[in-house]
């Protein structure tokens, strides 16, 4: 299934950045930690960094039932979410070209909330799996009394688009020649620290091994 | 001056992690590199990455005069913008007390259009040296072509708020006495990789101290 099915989800402007395979959706998705939900909120758009997890084509997204925004965003009224990973600033020899290697992915769509709490426990697993995968068999898992005070919302995938920019910078030919400046690309990369015990553990409680090995 | 001025912008959620001061806004949107921009375009939210960069209380952003959204963002609409800042993963003993430690400032406003080649050109500058920081000085400046090409919006930092989660997991009591999970915190990290040169330059082109010394 190939993406942009609507003029919405259809990158007009850097075309050559677009992606049309659905494996690179899943691929951007499944490789940010963050995503931002944006909703209309009293007339004006409202934009807040949310967890998810994705399962097949459906996007999961959580928070607090008290969560105006996420009440909003799941009373039937259309979203938009963005998940973008910085892979680089690309310096050019002109202001102008200056740009950053990215791969980024927008879903636009209706979030429905998820009731019942088979579901409901199948999205907090797939949520949690994402945040920290091999939480959901080591932590405690969700109470009655803590599922009803999670508000989980379900985003079909159907419209979405995914842009990437990879490379060197696209510098004019004559800036190229004049050999004004250096130019090239500064790798961003995010990685993991050391895990950090809480103070409230034993003394020599070993980290698991789905924390320590996380890459 | 303290944040948080109007409803909209005062932390209803979580008010133990929100910050008040006006300097923990500039620390969070001047640690950032790129930021989601929220507009309504047709009724619907639209949520995208941009880059951007801080002058005293204005926010800068920009991209291609053809871009829809930046123009729909420009012409006199409500618009918000996040900054978000991942500094951890928090694993608690029960996964309803999973968390992230993070830094995220989130503005209100209008956005205006910055016109007049002498404001473009001092916004275009702020751009640049926040992305790229010695660039403006080291690579060819915009031409007359190059700044009617960029479009190029301020936004207010009046109205805007800061929410910053640190430390260990807030597990229940009874899950802490129970000892039933490893709890902590993994850091997360952004640092910068090994400089790629443009294959275009000419061969032994040293790497600039701005771009080799960036941390």
């Amino acid at each position: 299934m190939t993406l942009s099915p609507t003029p919405r989800s259809t990158i007009k402007r850097g075309k050559n950045r677009a992606v049309t395979d659905r494996s690179a959706l899943h691929a951007v998705l499944d490789a940010g930690l963050v995503c931002h939900l944006a909703v209309v909120v009293d007339g004006a758009p409202v934009v807040l960094p949310t967890g998810y997890g994705r399962d097949g084509d459906t996007l999961y997204l959580h928070g607090s039932t008290g969560a105006r925004t996420l009440r909003e965003a799941g009373s039937g009224v259309p979203v938009s979410v963005a998940v973008t990973l910085l892979d680089g600033i690309v310096y050019a020899r002109s202001v102008f070209d200056h740009s950053m290697n990215y791969r980024c992915a927008v879903v636009h769509g209706t979030a429905v909330p998820v009731t019942g709490d088979e579901a409901k426990s199948h999205a907090l697993r797939v949520l949690t799996e994402h945040l920290s995968p091999g939480s959901w068999e080591h932590a405690r898992r969700p109470s009655a009394r803590e599922l009803a005070a999670t508000s989980v919302l379900a985003l079909d995938l159907a419209e979405a688009s995914v842009k990437i920019r990879t490379g060197p910078p696209s510098d004019e030919d004559e800036d190229v020649e004049a050999g004004i400046a250096w130019a090239g690309v500064l790798p961003i990369r995010e990685s993991f620290g050391t895990p950090e015990p809480c103070p409230l553990l034993p003394e020599g409680t070993a980290v698991p091994e789905h924390v320590s090995a996380r890459r």
